[in-house]
Protein backbone atom coordinates (compact mmCIF):
# COMPACT_ATOMS: atom_id res chain seq x y z
CA UNK A 1 0.00 0.00 0.00
CA UNK A 2 1.59 3.63 -0.55
CA UNK A 3 2.21 6.45 1.66
CA UNK A 4 -1.21 7.90 0.55
CA UNK A 5 -3.61 4.85 0.35
CA UNK A 6 -1.97 4.05 4.17
CA UNK A 7 -2.88 7.60 5.10
CA UNK A 8 -6.44 6.93 3.67
CA UNK A 9 -6.10 3.45 5.98
CA UNK A 10 -5.41 5.20 8.81
CA UNK A 11 -8.43 7.54 8.74
CA UNK A 12 -10.69 4.33 7.68
CA UNK A 13 -9.11 2.96 11.05
CA UNK A 14 -9.91 6.54 13.21
CA UNK A 15 -13.27 5.69 12.40
CA UNK A 16 -13.79 2.44 13.18
CA UNK A 17 -11.62 3.08 16.37
CA UNK A 18 -14.79 5.72 16.62
CA UNK A 19 -17.18 2.85 16.78
CA UNK A 20 -17.80 4.45 13.03
CA UNK A 21 -17.95 2.78 9.77
CA UNK A 22 -14.28 2.28 8.14
CA UNK A 23 -13.98 4.51 5.39
CA UNK A 24 -11.29 6.94 5.13
CA UNK A 25 -10.10 9.04 2.08
CA UNK A 26 -7.16 12.23 1.46
CA UNK A 27 -7.09 14.56 -1.03
CA UNK A 28 -3.37 14.78 -2.33
CA UNK A 29 -1.57 17.54 -4.07
CA UNK A 30 1.68 17.63 -5.51
CA UNK A 31 2.17 14.93 -3.01
CA UNK A 32 1.44 16.30 -0.30
CA UNK A 33 -2.00 15.82 1.55
CA UNK A 34 -3.92 18.52 1.74
CA UNK A 35 -7.13 16.99 3.41
CA UNK A 36 -8.46 14.07 4.63
CA UNK A 37 -11.42 12.46 6.59
CA UNK A 38 -13.64 9.43 7.21
CA UNK A 39 -17.35 8.93 7.21
CA UNK A 40 -18.92 10.54 10.12
CA UNK A 41 -22.45 8.74 9.43
CA UNK A 42 -21.77 7.99 13.59
CA UNK A 43 -20.43 9.96 15.02
CA UNK A 44 -21.90 13.05 13.68
CA UNK A 45 -25.51 11.91 12.29
CA UNK A 46 -24.42 13.04 8.56
CA UNK A 47 -25.89 11.26 5.97
CA UNK A 48 -23.44 13.45 3.60
CA UNK A 49 -20.04 12.96 5.41
CA UNK A 50 -18.67 9.96 3.53
CA UNK A 51 -14.86 9.15 3.76
CA UNK A 52 -14.23 11.64 0.25
CA UNK A 53 -16.91 13.95 1.09
CA UNK A 54 -15.17 14.76 4.81
CA UNK A 55 -12.10 14.87 2.97
CA UNK A 56 -13.25 17.39 0.42
CA UNK A 57 -14.59 19.55 3.42
CA UNK A 58 -11.74 19.34 5.75
CA UNK A 59 -9.56 20.70 2.74
CA UNK A 60 -11.64 23.28 2.73
CA UNK A 61 -11.94 25.98 0.24
CA UNK A 62 -9.82 26.13 -3.10
CA UNK A 63 -9.16 27.22 -6.66
CA UNK A 64 -10.60 25.31 -9.47
CA UNK A 65 -6.90 25.49 -10.38
CA UNK A 66 -6.16 23.09 -7.26
CA UNK A 67 -8.62 20.61 -7.49
CA UNK A 68 -7.09 20.29 -11.16
CA UNK A 69 -3.85 18.67 -9.99
CA UNK A 70 -5.41 16.88 -7.30
CA UNK A 71 -5.39 13.11 -6.81
CA UNK A 72 -8.38 11.45 -4.15
CA UNK A 73 -7.19 8.41 -2.37
CA UNK A 74 -10.39 6.65 -1.22
CA UNK A 75 -10.47 3.36 0.76
CA UNK A 76 -13.41 2.07 -1.04
CA UNK A 77 -15.12 2.60 -4.12
CA UNK A 78 -16.91 5.84 -4.35
CA UNK A 79 -20.61 6.20 -3.97
CA UNK A 80 -22.66 8.26 -6.93
CA UNK A 81 -22.50 11.29 -4.55
CA UNK A 82 -19.04 11.18 -3.77
CA UNK A 83 -18.28 10.67 -7.63
CA UNK A 84 -20.51 13.73 -8.22
CA UNK A 85 -18.55 16.12 -5.70
CA UNK A 86 -15.53 14.42 -7.49
CA UNK A 87 -16.52 15.45 -10.92
CA UNK A 88 -18.02 18.79 -10.38
CA UNK A 89 -14.18 19.20 -8.54
CA UNK A 90 -12.66 18.37 -11.65
CA UNK A 91 -10.26 16.43 -10.32
CA UNK A 92 -8.05 14.25 -12.82
CA UNK A 93 -7.38 11.08 -10.84
CA UNK A 94 -9.05 8.63 -8.00
CA UNK A 95 -7.21 6.01 -6.37
CA UNK A 96 -9.52 3.51 -5.25
CA UNK A 97 -8.47 0.58 -2.26
CA UNK A 98 -11.26 -1.43 -2.55
CA UNK A 99 -13.87 -2.31 -4.82
CA UNK A 100 -14.74 -5.57 -3.92
CA UNK A 101 -17.09 -5.19 -1.16
CA UNK A 102 -18.60 -2.04 -2.81
CA UNK A 103 -18.58 -1.03 -6.47
CA UNK A 104 -20.02 2.60 -6.82
CA UNK A 105 -19.82 4.74 -9.99
CA UNK A 106 -15.94 4.45 -10.60
CA UNK A 107 -17.74 3.62 -14.22
CA UNK A 108 -19.05 7.26 -14.42
CA UNK A 109 -15.76 9.12 -13.18
CA UNK A 110 -13.73 6.70 -15.93
CA UNK A 111 -16.93 7.77 -18.45
CA UNK A 112 -16.22 11.49 -17.80
CA UNK A 113 -12.15 10.89 -18.56
CA UNK A 114 -10.93 10.83 -14.68
CA UNK A 115 -7.95 8.23 -14.41
CA UNK A 116 -9.31 5.86 -11.67
CA UNK A 117 -6.64 3.02 -10.64
CA UNK A 118 -8.15 0.27 -8.59
CA UNK A 119 -5.68 -0.92 -6.18
CA UNK A 120 -8.07 -4.04 -3.91
CA UNK A 121 -5.19 -3.91 -1.34
CA UNK A 122 -5.68 -6.58 1.00
CA UNK A 123 -5.96 -5.52 4.29
CA UNK A 124 -9.17 -2.55 2.74
CA UNK A 125 -10.90 -5.43 1.63
CA UNK A 126 -10.31 -7.45 4.70
CA UNK A 127 -11.64 -4.56 6.88
CA UNK A 128 -14.74 -3.49 5.04
CA UNK A 129 -15.54 -7.08 4.50
CA UNK A 130 -15.64 -7.31 8.13
CA UNK A 131 -17.58 -4.75 9.54
CA UNK A 132 -20.09 -5.32 6.34
CA UNK A 133 -20.53 -8.71 8.10
CA UNK A 134 -20.76 -7.11 11.67
CA UNK A 135 -23.26 -4.74 11.06
CA UNK A 136 -25.13 -5.20 8.08
CA UNK A 137 -27.39 -2.78 8.65
CA UNK A 138 -25.53 0.43 9.24
CA UNK A 139 -23.75 -0.17 6.13
CA UNK A 140 -26.86 -0.39 4.14
CA UNK A 141 -27.98 2.92 5.98
CA UNK A 142 -25.07 4.00 4.55
CA UNK A 143 -25.49 3.46 0.77
CA UNK A 144 -29.34 4.26 1.18
CA UNK A 145 -30.45 0.33 1.02
CA UNK B 1 -44.36 29.68 -5.58
CA UNK B 2 -46.08 26.94 -4.12
CA UNK B 3 -45.05 26.91 -0.03
CA UNK B 4 -42.56 24.15 -0.26
CA UNK B 5 -40.52 26.41 -2.40
CA UNK B 6 -41.26 29.60 -0.54
CA UNK B 7 -39.53 28.00 2.11
CA UNK B 8 -36.29 27.07 -0.01
CA UNK B 9 -36.45 30.65 -1.03
CA UNK B 10 -36.33 31.38 2.46
CA UNK B 11 -33.27 29.36 3.32
CA UNK B 12 -31.75 31.01 0.33
CA UNK B 13 -32.65 34.81 1.68
CA UNK B 14 -31.11 33.31 5.10
CA UNK B 15 -27.72 32.73 3.51
CA UNK B 16 -27.67 35.82 1.79
CA UNK B 17 -28.47 37.72 4.90
CA UNK B 18 -25.71 35.91 6.09
CA UNK B 19 -23.02 37.06 3.39
CA UNK B 20 -23.18 34.01 1.81
CA UNK B 21 -24.16 32.56 -1.09
CA UNK B 22 -28.21 32.46 -2.04
CA UNK B 23 -29.08 28.79 -2.51
CA UNK B 24 -31.20 27.14 -0.35
CA UNK B 25 -33.52 23.62 -0.60
CA UNK B 26 -35.73 21.58 1.70
CA UNK B 27 -36.62 17.95 1.84
CA UNK B 28 -40.27 17.29 2.07
CA UNK B 29 -41.50 13.99 3.17
CA UNK B 30 -45.17 13.70 3.10
CA UNK B 31 -46.21 16.97 2.98
CA UNK B 32 -44.04 18.23 5.56
CA UNK B 33 -40.07 20.17 5.58
CA UNK B 34 -38.26 17.28 7.40
CA UNK B 35 -34.88 18.85 6.22
CA UNK B 36 -33.87 22.38 5.08
CA UNK B 37 -31.03 25.01 4.58
CA UNK B 38 -28.35 27.02 2.23
CA UNK B 39 -25.24 27.26 0.89
CA UNK B 40 -22.47 27.41 3.63
CA UNK B 41 -19.59 27.83 1.44
CA UNK B 42 -18.76 31.43 2.33
CA UNK B 43 -20.36 30.78 6.33
CA UNK B 44 -18.59 27.32 7.21
CA UNK B 45 -16.02 27.28 4.61
CA UNK B 46 -17.58 24.57 3.31
CA UNK B 47 -17.01 23.47 -0.31
CA UNK B 48 -19.49 20.70 -0.16
CA UNK B 49 -22.09 22.37 2.24
CA UNK B 50 -24.57 23.39 -1.27
CA UNK B 51 -28.16 23.61 0.13
CA UNK B 52 -28.94 20.75 -1.17
CA UNK B 53 -26.32 19.14 0.44
CA UNK B 54 -26.92 21.26 3.52
CA UNK B 55 -30.43 20.24 4.22
CA UNK B 56 -29.90 16.93 3.53
CA UNK B 57 -27.12 17.07 6.21
CA UNK B 58 -29.53 18.92 8.34
CA UNK B 59 -32.51 15.80 8.13
CA UNK B 60 -30.18 13.75 9.74
CA UNK B 61 -29.95 9.72 9.09
CA UNK B 62 -33.18 8.73 7.52
CA UNK B 63 -33.64 5.39 6.00
CA UNK B 64 -34.09 4.38 2.38
CA UNK B 65 -37.77 4.06 2.87
CA UNK B 66 -38.36 7.93 3.98
CA UNK B 67 -36.17 9.16 0.83
CA UNK B 68 -38.20 7.28 -1.74
CA UNK B 69 -41.19 9.36 -0.62
CA UNK B 70 -39.59 12.25 -0.60
CA UNK B 71 -39.55 15.58 -2.99
CA UNK B 72 -36.06 17.83 -2.88
CA UNK B 73 -37.27 21.53 -3.66
CA UNK B 74 -33.82 23.39 -4.37
CA UNK B 75 -34.10 27.00 -5.65
CA UNK B 76 -31.18 26.50 -8.21
CA UNK B 77 -30.18 24.10 -10.39
CA UNK B 78 -28.38 21.03 -8.51
CA UNK B 79 -25.27 20.75 -9.65
CA UNK B 80 -23.46 17.24 -10.57
CA UNK B 81 -22.73 16.87 -6.88
CA UNK B 82 -25.88 17.08 -5.22
CA UNK B 83 -27.22 15.12 -8.00
CA UNK B 84 -25.22 12.42 -7.29
CA UNK B 85 -26.86 12.80 -3.45
CA UNK B 86 -30.06 12.73 -5.20
CA UNK B 87 -29.50 9.97 -6.90
CA UNK B 88 -27.59 7.65 -3.74
CA UNK B 89 -30.73 8.77 -1.49
CA UNK B 90 -33.03 7.60 -4.69
CA UNK B 91 -35.36 10.80 -3.97
CA UNK B 92 -38.18 10.10 -6.68
CA UNK B 93 -39.12 14.03 -6.93
CA UNK B 94 -37.26 17.09 -7.81
CA UNK B 95 -38.03 20.76 -8.02
CA UNK B 96 -36.06 23.46 -9.57
CA UNK B 97 -36.85 26.70 -8.82
CA UNK B 98 -34.33 28.50 -11.28
CA UNK B 99 -32.25 26.84 -14.26
CA UNK B 100 -31.73 29.89 -16.26
CA UNK B 101 -28.70 31.17 -14.17
CA UNK B 102 -27.09 27.59 -13.85
CA UNK B 103 -28.01 24.36 -15.42
CA UNK B 104 -27.35 22.01 -13.22
CA UNK B 105 -27.09 18.08 -13.72
CA UNK B 106 -31.01 17.58 -14.05
CA UNK B 107 -30.87 15.77 -17.44
CA UNK B 108 -28.76 12.68 -15.26
CA UNK B 109 -31.90 12.82 -12.60
CA UNK B 110 -34.32 12.32 -15.36
CA UNK B 111 -31.94 9.89 -17.00
CA UNK B 112 -32.08 7.75 -14.05
CA UNK B 113 -35.99 8.43 -13.61
CA UNK B 114 -36.67 10.90 -11.35
CA UNK B 115 -39.42 13.17 -11.69
CA UNK B 116 -37.69 16.61 -12.42
CA UNK B 117 -40.18 19.98 -12.60
CA UNK B 118 -38.50 23.43 -13.35
CA UNK B 119 -40.56 26.34 -12.20
CA UNK B 120 -38.15 29.29 -13.03
CA UNK B 121 -39.52 31.37 -10.35
CA UNK B 122 -39.30 35.45 -11.05
CA UNK B 123 -38.11 36.49 -7.87
CA UNK B 124 -35.16 33.04 -7.39
CA UNK B 125 -33.89 33.68 -11.13
CA UNK B 126 -33.59 37.69 -10.09
CA UNK B 127 -32.26 36.74 -7.22
CA UNK B 128 -29.56 34.62 -8.09
CA UNK B 129 -28.82 36.93 -11.47
CA UNK B 130 -28.29 39.61 -8.72
CA UNK B 131 -25.82 37.57 -6.76
CA UNK B 132 -23.75 36.31 -9.68
CA UNK B 133 -23.56 40.05 -10.77
CA UNK B 134 -22.29 40.82 -7.34
CA UNK B 135 -19.90 38.33 -6.84
CA UNK B 136 -18.71 36.48 -9.58
CA UNK B 137 -15.42 35.43 -8.48
CA UNK B 138 -17.49 33.63 -5.50
CA UNK B 139 -20.33 31.97 -7.75
CA UNK B 140 -17.36 30.54 -9.67
CA UNK B 141 -15.33 28.88 -6.78
CA UNK B 142 -18.75 27.98 -5.84
CA UNK B 143 -19.40 25.48 -9.03
CA UNK B 144 -15.60 24.55 -9.55
CA UNK B 145 -14.83 27.28 -11.92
Amino acid sequence: MDQFMRAAYEEALKGLNEGGIPIGAVLVHKEKIIGRGHNQRLQKGSPILHGEMDAYNNAGRLPASIYRECVLYTTLSPCIMCTGATLLFKIPKVVIGDEINFVGASDMLRAKGVDVQVTNEPELVTMMQTFIAEKPTVWDEDIAL
